[in-house]
């Protein structure tokens, strides 16, 4: 079984600055690899497809953002959290971080996914419930389907998964 | 190898309004396909195999629930969503939203799993340490079992998700 | 084909109290069962692997943490779970719950992993973003590598979770 028979998919249903990360690290490596690849953005995660990106980290409920970045220590407690501005603060943090440790930005690293011919479908469905119009989906979406059509693609893929 | 031979598993852990969608939904559409699909109900997904679903939504920490729903945008700042009755409302607002929109509720899509022969399965553990009981949870509960029972059923199937 | 020749594999992104143990049950469990086991810490998921753990639970934002924990229900409203202190109220009150029922504590279920010989490899590029050193961690960490390294190990299993 070669890379080429399979593929991988990747079901993208979160769409924060942070969770938007693994998917498409996951997707342009294993692209990189000559992996075949398809990701299937639905839920929370179809805004990743939209035009103009305008992603935000929020700190609120995550303990697990206590990193050692800039040095320090990150740990907000959660009624900090819950002032306005902070999420922007964090935001720009995470940005800035990344982009210090020489991380691609996610519009940079959607950029590479579409270079590298990684399939990019849009739940329909989601589209539809959210209000949301084809034509505010970046044109490199490759189809706007149901989970009936994807579901096929998820069974032949070696590497499903639900992110 | 064909629908009959492979399955998909789910394993449900998420019980809130909205992350009980992609389950009941992917679960529907598979069996809708002749695909025979087992989902494995453990840690916050328990609570969907209750006989009485009681679920709500939380706006707080999900940076991505921006969605341009009802004409408008529904960014809540943190502060907001802290306050008392946000998520009452915002509970409100997705089962308007998803029945106005046709999608069936999480009690109809259950039905459909269980009349699509869905098998459910309960995570003992998980009902123990919360304090369960098995009577708490709908009849057509096909088993209650640990992970050591499912894991043979994950390992047999051609895409298992977590969900 | 045996359990030998295939495996599971695991990426375990987040690092809070509570979503610690899915990955650690599930891997702990089919390590019982003879079948080889492969974790990748990556992201929030990180941390789980750092000499000292130190795992909070937050309340906020999981609607689902209304389990009829301790003979009653927990379910906080958001305002309550902002206020500093409820956190760790909480994260005592999962850590008690998991000790009276019995279930092993995350440090437990770490080193029986390590004792069933599931092999835990941390995500390189994860460290430098967030800045840790390689000597944080515990010695038995297998190997730091990046997902290029990771992609085929996941694409050998039959089973890849993405938790």
């Amino acid at each position: 079984m070669s890379a080429e028979e399979k593929s991988m998919s990747i079901i993208v249903t979160k769409g924060s600055l942070d969770w938007a990360y693994p998917p498409f690290i996951l997707a342009t490596t294993a692209a990189a690899m000559g992996v075949p690849v398809t990701m299937f953005f639905t839920f929370y995660g179809l805004p990743l497809l939209l035009k103009k990106l305008d992603l935000q980290l929020t700190a609120a409920g995550n303990p697990a953002m206590k990193m050692p970045m800039m040095g320090g220590h990150m740990g907000l407690p959660n009624l900090l959290t819950a002032i306005p501005g902070v999420d922007a603060a964090c935001t720009k943090m995470m940005k800035n971080l990344m982009n210090k440790k020489g991380v691609a930005s996610i519009e940079e690293l959607r950029e590479l996914a579409i270079e590298a011919e990684v399939r990019m479908i849009a739940c329909q469905m989601t589209v539809d419930v959210f209000g949301f119009d084809n034509s505010d989906f970046i044109p490199e979406v490759t189809d706007y389907v149901g989970a009936t059509s994807f579901l096929p693609v998820a069974r032949k893929s070696d590497v499903c998964l639900f992110i």
